[in-house]
């Protein structure tokens, strides 16, 4: 049934894929897979393994990964799109191996480089050569967000030239760090420095932790494994402790300011808005990674739920005649708008990733004009990343409870993957903070552009164009007449999306106001009493809205396009705004947008009817995205649709099946007394 | 801090409790609680153990409760309510041990003792004795919800006169069968009976497995353990695939039909109507079981997110001053409406437990003249534990997530417990047919009562009134003006919710209507076609609304209840009641029952402040169902509040803390060699 569906499908899926992917791209990914066939450490287990034996594995598939050489920094500059690539195959493959490889490949080192100065050349020299290896620790157990209260203190002895870092109590050790549980034998370590006598804040040093010829930790420092985790068992998150460890004054990363022998503090530079602009930007990099880590996992579970659905048969209009459950209103209608998202937010994330290459672009030309521009870019790319991370992680969690109950009961199976995808996704939700305390960034930039502009008379610097429609937005909500059709023109839809985003921030801005004005709410008090169903929803629908317009921008002007792939997409995109405006129908009434009490059931049956069209497109639709079988490891997403075979097969290969248990065989002794 | 809150909190929590639990009950549950606490078999891990660990456990803990005979039959019949009290508290415990219990001391035993007759008791007694293991085989690889497609045969042979059980082909194997992995020697499995060439339909049969003495599997049968699952990993469920596998003519368990040694197939009474609507009634009982359990989970969940938000302190008002994060808007509006969900469901899912005691009660009186009663009573029934299974197990799957997110990044630790809540939930979803599935069973005996009214003028029984409504709604949706004050009262919010039940209801029944005339939709795809947005949304609807009049039934009727308890039960019905009235805004607004646009706001408004305000009551409510720490086993939700202690505590118990694994040896020999 599953090539039946293939076959229903109106567009050729290679034209599809070439639309969103180009073909060196393409090949990159493919040799991504096959390294990941080639050797027999890469193959995927059906079964759970144990947490020391999945810590081995992971350990064993980065070191090789590692040797592979997946990436050169060469081919990074001439592709910098690939980077994206490598960590979203990596992450459909196996989070931990993802997370173990990335780490050591990129966080240390780019802090050592990024912060130290030449001083610390050995040290990359000593990572790149596999002589160490480095971790980077910040989070301490009870401070995560609030960075400015971290409590680990490294303290300027000018009589040896060292700092003496010091863990105050339990709740200020470091932990989560990753690869520090067993494997990290240097950190870099984020601690409030004082010399004589002052506080300077928090500054990264480079810091010793275990000898790295016989991986014992040095004394004064204790350092151990959190713990298992819902997922991502694989890496070894560890923890620190210091109890007056001593530490060279050269290992302070001395790029932002340093400590004289004397014991004087210096900076280079004073702290600038500008600086602080193009520091978010760099910032940034880690949320968009983690976005399309989310839509890898996406991709996986999408794969899994339409193919089953297709195969699966279940009742029928007549006793022995079963349809496949795809064909249920209930479940296309469950499973189209997931499809719709990850299009949607597929090329979404691309494209913040695309801004954030951008952004490098111009801050390693180091030109002192683009001074300006960086920091407008670097806000911008803040509020795109946190946003973005934000409702794409979301999305993906829920998508993945949804599409493991659409299979029903096999879904559960832990051979279908959908456990490990759930578990692998969630961290996602959290990581870089809360979503619902990141995305406050977002609404902090959205709102104080509004006020540059209509407060402060100035005017909106938008180098990604998100914001530009604050400019406008008088006239947007002025024209507050919907003008949707039964023809359902995209246009119109449109129109009720940019009234949607400018009526939820004129309204918070106005909530603001009415809060300043009580004056007794504290600065901090007065954004926490804005949150919910005014900054949260602000923020939610400024990056829906940039994801539908970019979307529609990418279709509209894309070359390769041909008119059967278009007229899907058209559809996508239609499936993911309606579902957007039903999800925000409260406002569009309350707003007077909607004045006619039909326009739900009109929303609800464009809905069902274009579920129902676009079931016959979902099985190429996944096809364009899903990674291999060896990668999707999933008896149910198998590529040949042969789902039972593929249980069957599972159940005859496992060594467990057939076991008689000690424990039974206990219980056969005793019996045999009765 | 936790201490703090819990003084805030206007209500004695003691009182609180005994509105909720008599005395006898809480003193069952707390004897429950110290056996679990008595044996270290018993002791709860807070590592992940290896499935074969797990399995060994399970089968010991539950082999220990069978030993401490925790509800005998007499128990049982004096106090029904104990039976649904240890299920819970088993599933809060562990949901293994929970269903591995369950499963041997009910399940298997109750299937022969209803549809076995005389010549089946020596199975009770072997099984009593546990010289058997029984289990309990229906669903197939490729056929769960729709029973009547299942494959298996049983074909008479007169001359041995046997039995002949046959697997057709791999899709027909049994599947999922609990306990049968590796312990269950016997089994109930359900066969297509076959006699003179005749198909009889599914019939139970008595089928030996494997040896009791040997645990081999006789010849003919193959049965192994299906591997491992998202959850659940305590239990070992199984497949079973017959080949030419003969049992004695007298294993037919033939209550409801039987065949003669000649072949002759003979049943005892024609199939009624209202036998079909008392068995319903009956089939019920493990839905009410699985809301039960899901509610214990989320007993769990809340107990966690909402202690450790009243300790955890993160930002505030100015340098060095953190508040606990319960106080941020954010934090209480996404955790006080699910705390109030707990009130709700908790006391729905008990109310539906009570009605299913009520039908058994008549059921066994086995009086003629309650015939009709217990058709009418089997119906509703099915109707009530259809939608509230799926409503509850919804809410705690969701629930679970946000209470997860909502503790940050800790609450991804495995020792948080969160992982486990949400893999052990998650089945329940599609337990007994995925939500959405059975939810169909509601929406159709509501419309089946409508057209009896409206079309066929014949009366509507409903024994535990949910269904009344029907006879008055004309009345309901003519008073379509939304009469919501700015006071909030109760009874105006109800109003709403009868009106949106009422709307729906005709709402779906025009749809019918509708779709009826076009006559190219057979009466399958008529209903298929009606789903979404339609009678899918009356399910929920109805039991939303059911659980909001029972429990202000229960709270008004309450003698118990002093001014303070009832004062912040009633906060907690609204908070309920708003939401599902926001989520519903939709069809509100398209009935026109809303028509001023400022109620969306009004809605909100009310919301944030009741969270606000209950944030304070927060701590004590969790407590009033809380269970001993031992049992919810959290690092994040210890009675005392000390959770970093607690972390601190679990890491330096970990043998695998401070491991070198044997890896990095090896990759220090490699080193050292550089």
């Amino acid at each position: 049934m599953l090539d039946e569906y293939r076959s229903r499908a109106s567009f050729c899926t290679k034209r599809m894929r070439n639309i969103f992917e180009d073909e060196q791209s393409q090949n990159y990914r493919a040799k991504i897979w096959s390294v990941l066939d080639s050797k027999p450490i890469f193959r995927q287990s059906q079964f759970p393994i144990t947490i020391d034996e999945y810590k081995y594995l992971t350990y064993q598939r980065s070191k090789e990964l590692i040797k592979a050489n997946l990436l050169t920094d060469d081919e990074m500059f001439d592709n910098p799109q690939y980077k994206i690539i490598l960590e979203q195959c990596l992450a459909m493959y196996d989070s931990s191996c993802h997370a173990k490889y990335t780490l050591s490949m990129t966080l240390f080192r780019e802090t050592i480089r990024t912060l130290g100065t030449q001083r610390h050349e050995y040290i990359l020299n000593l990572d790149q050569n596999h002589q160490i290896c480095g971790c980077f620790a910040l989070t301490e157990l009870a401070h995560g967000s609030n960075t400015k209260e971290m409590r680990t203190t490294a303290t300027y002895d000018p009589t040896t030239q060292e700092f003496v870092l010091n863990t105050p109590d339990i709740e200020a050790m470091k932990f989560w760090v990753g690869n520090l549980g067993y494997q990290a034998t240097h950190a870099v370590v984020y601690a409030q420095l004082y010399t004589k006598n002052t506080c300077y804040g928090l500054h990264p040093f480079f810091v010793l932790i275990r000898d790295p010829l016989t991986y014992k930790t040095y004394d004064g420092v204790e350092a151990g494994d959190i713990g298992a985790k819902c997922g991502w068992n694989g890496l070894d998150n560890g923890f620190l402790i210091f109890r007056n460890y001593r530490i060279p004054r050269e290992n302070l990363l001395n790029k932002h300011g340093d400590v004289l022998p004397d014991g004087t503090y210096k900076t280079p530079f004073k702290t600038s808005n500008k600086r602080f602009g193009a520091s978010l930007g760099a910032l940034s990099s880690s949320r968009v990674g983690i976005s399309s880590l989310t839509i890898g996992l996406l991709i996986n579970c999408c794969t899994i739920a339409i193919r089953y659905s297709c195969v699966r048969k279940q009742f029928g209009p007549s006793p022995g005649i079963e349809i496949p459950v795809i064909e249920y209103q209930t479940q296309n209608w469950r499973l189209i708008p997931i499809l719709a998202s990850l299009y949607i937010y597929r090329h979404l994330a691309l494209s913040v990733f695309d801004n954030l290459v951008e952004f490098y672009a111009i801050s390693m030309s180091n030109n002192e004009d683009d001074q300006d521009l960086l920091a407008y870019m670097g806000r911008e790319l803040h509020a795109l990343s946190c946003s973005c991370k934000s409702i794409c992680t979301w999305n993906t969690q829920k998508a993945c409870q949804e599409c493991r109950e659409a299979c029903g009961g096999h879904g559960y199976l832990y051979a279908t993957g959908f456990g490990n995808i759930r578990n692998d996704n969630d961290p996602s939700c959290t990581f870089e903070g809360d979503n619902n305390v990141i995305l406050q960034q977002t609404s902090n930039y959205i709102l104080s552009n509004y006020e540059d502009i209509y407060k402060n008379n100035t005017s909106i610097n938008s180098p990604f164009k998100s914001i530009l429609f604050i400019e406008t937005m008088k006239n947007t909500l002025r024209d507050n007449h919907c003008s949707i059709t039964s023809e359902c023109h995209i246009k119109d839809l449109l129109n009720a999306v940019d009234w949607l985003l400018c009526y939820i921030l004129e309204k918070s801005a106005r909530k603001i106001d009415q809060l300043t004005i009580r004056k007794d709410l504290s600065a901090f008090d007065l954004k926490n009493t804005a949150q919910v169903y005014h900054l949260r929803t602000l923020s939610i629908v400024y990056i829906q809205r940039t994801a539908i317009f970019r979307f529609l921008q990418y279709i509209e002007n894309n070359e390769e396009m041909d008119d059967k792939c278009k007229n899907v997409l058209d559809k996508l995109l239609i499936v993911y705004t309606l579902k957007f405006l039903e999800e925000n129908i409260n406002l569009l009434f309350e707003g007077n947008y909607f004045n006619n009490s039909s326009i739900n059931i009109w929303i609800q049956n464009r809905l069902i009817d274009l579920c129902h069209d676009l079931r016959n497109e979902a099985a190429a639709l996944v096809d364009v995205f899903a990674p291999p079988d060896h990668i999707l490891n999933s008896v149910l997403g198998v590529s040949d649709g042969k789902v039972y075979e593929a249980i069957n097969k599972q159940i005859h290969s496992n060594k467990h099946t057939f076991l008689t248990p000690a424990w039974i065989k206990q219980d056969l002794i005793e019996r045999s007394k009765l």
